[in-house]
């Protein structure tokens, strides 16, 4: 246990507070920050004039307030300044986005994604080419602080390798280092499994703000999730942890990808639901519906009253509730968030979900749980990536932007 | 977000810090401090001072050192004056101990408890009654800074109730308020879940020191957790966190206490040994052998060849494994540590356990997993008692120390 901070600590500690406080609440007045903060005026003006000067922040006359005396300055991010790309790598699509600070989408770009084997030439060259033909788009005053990518798969920590990716149908990839390459921004891509980004996505800026223990659920071709527990993300001793999709729920189930059996994700998944709607598995198979899409028709054919769908539906409803239950009594969270196809999925089957919920998790841990859907809907990878670029010039916010603009 | 720490912090910080370390480490020089800590030597003199002032360290020459120059003093922690009460409740013992700063078991008492509904005027005056003769063994010059119990059961965070204990055949006990009650020391007891408390221990002082990701399984009638996450434990949203024992692991399995069926706890737990290597269910109801000695009597009876204890360990010891791998896959802990009477199954079924772990844990979330069992064993629920209970005073030490004293 080291000691505790020098002066010089602090300081670099206060003002990355000041600014986490402008990123994530918004415009805010100088007045309200000494009293959210607990500082006094001067260390708030001090403070506010660094990041000022530094061009992270800027103050301005707030509108007319109605009130007699001198109005205390509003203090904004430099969203139009400032800014950090954020990269998606799904197993249906290439997403960049040109996030300012304040967690801004200022520009973005998408393709669809085959399905098919990981080409990391090819896919690091279209992100990157995304990202040159946003950046040409900038003006000249512009500074570009931090890039991270959201992918669908397991991140070794620190070294933004992809271990295991079956949805990407790859493994071992140094997938942050080619695409910081290509970038050649100078900067480093930080790398983290989209589940756990959008996790940290909904609980910054989503339906789990202020939420300290939460479990956000990604459902696409597999179901991946992400943890905050404590106002933490659970990362694990290798930055692996949130895998629930291969919770074995059924001992004697359907095969899983990963090699086991009955995990979550073989009985939930894409797959399982159009499997139990008879949508695939009978003709054609590479031509099969697949996607967002392909779930969306089932959850549309159950509404209008077509019971092989209801069936599918309920089925598979069955067996995220009995996930849901094990995750609420191992965490006793206070949310758990559906996204991805699993927000369709809940929202079609939310009664069974909720009658699983009351049999197999104990009364005390689910009596205050509340059940959400995504606030940030297919964003919320997006919004995570940029919020873990943005993490460095919160946690220093001098020093990362003179490295940035020298 | 409040704003970074002031003068006062500082130092309320340094001085728990240093006192943890002596705390937990034991005896260590001041140049070891300066080294550690990263403060000069100046300020390590001040802080042990203000602590040897409050009579919870002292400072000795050292032995011989062998060095020329003067040799840097040891600081030692004060265990024979200042001293907290650890408390278990467990389904067949209630056990007390005086624990000394630095984690010394100083005297300790013990008794049987039947199973059969729990009795809070008779256990918490069985609890009270061991403290007081306890207490009028010691010198006057000594304080008790605190008090905490380890009960198995949920316990609401905040204010001691146990909400649900099945196996001490109890719900919604204001526990914590009826012993401080008793006590009558004027401090109030913490209580918290016991294999929340002893993954504690083992994380502070047992095989999980310096491991930030563990997971630590007790085994009595039923199957308890407590989850170290990122070095914090897991407590959840009210406290209920780490319940594993309720994860479902067999849908079509057996009947659990907690009104489920196929809970880990129903697969694993005490009754599913003993009734698989038929030992119980067929006579004498209420006469049958239950505890550690007749788990360890089956697992002794396999280690002589005994096919029916092998079979019954071996299924068992699937479940076991089973459950830890989804554990594992969702975690991605560094250690699992197994304690209580899971301690003597995982011996007598590592095979079983671990094969299972190959089949359903992904491979790089278990590439650098050990297991473990527990270095504390039976006192891990008591050690971990005090470390709750010393808590209060290693966040504020002198404040604390001038209450209980004053």
């Amino acid at each position: 246990m080291r000691a505790g901070p020098s002066q010089e600590d602090i300081r670099r500690y206060n003002l990355g507070a000041l600014l986490r406080h402008v990123h994530l609440g918004g415009p805010i007045s100088r007045a309200e920050l000494t009293s959210r903060m607990g500082l006094n005026r001067s260390t708030i003006m001090a403070l506010t004039s660094d990041l000022t000067a530094a061009g992270l922040v800027r103050e301005e006359l707030p509108r007319e307030t109605g009130r007699a005396g001198r109005p205390s300055l509003v203090v904004r991010p430099e969203s139009a300044r400032v800014y950090v790309f954020a990269f998606d790598v799904g197993p249906d699509r290439l997403a960049v986005a040109r996030v300012g600070l304040g967690g801004v989408i200022l520009d973005r770009r998408e393709t669809t994604r085959e399905r098919g084997p990981f080409d990391l030439d090819e896919q690091a060259g279209i992100l990157a080419g995304f990202a040159r033909q946003m950046r040409r788009r900038t003006r000249p005053d512009t500074v570009c602080v931090g890039a991270a990518a959201a992918v669908s798969g397991g991140v070794r920590k620190g070294d933004g390798v992809i271990r295991f990716g079956p949805n990407l149908m790859t493994e071992e990839v140094p997938f942050g280092e080619e695409l910081g390459r290509r970038l050649g921004l100078g900067l480093p891509v930080s790398v983290g499994n989209d589940a756990n980004l959008a996790a940290l996505a909904e609980h910054s800026r989503g339906v789990g703000v202020a939420v300290r223990d939460l479990i956000y659920l990604h459902g696409d071709v597999g179901i991946g999730g992400g943890i905050i527990a404590g106002g933490h993300l659970l990362g694990g001793h290798d930055g692996y942890g949130g895998e629930v999709g291969h919770m074995v729920v059924d001992p004697g189930g359907r095969a899983c990808g990963c090699g086991s059996h009955g995990c979550l994700e073989a009985e939930v998944g894409e797959r399982a639901l159009l499997e139990a709607a008879g949508r695939i598995g009978t003709e054609y198979p590479g031509k099969e519906p697949h996607g967002r899409d392909a779930v969306r028709a089932v959850v549309d054919a159950a509404d209008r009253g077509d019971i092989v769908a209801q069936e599918a539906l309920s089925r598979v409803g069955d067996w995220l509730g009995l996930g849901v239950a094990n995750l609420v009594n191992i965490f006793n969270p206070e949310m758990v968030i559906f996204g991805g196809m699993l927000r369709e999925i809940y929202l079609g089957s939310a009664a069974q979900v909720r009658s699983r919920l009351a049999l197999h998790a104990m009364a005390p841990q689910r009596e205050r749980l509340r059940l959400r859907t995504s606030a940030l809907g297919d964003d919320a990878t997006l919004v995570g990536a940029a919020e873990l670029a943005f993490a460095q010039v919160l946690a220093d916010p001098l020093e990362v932007l003179a490295r940035a603009s020298g």
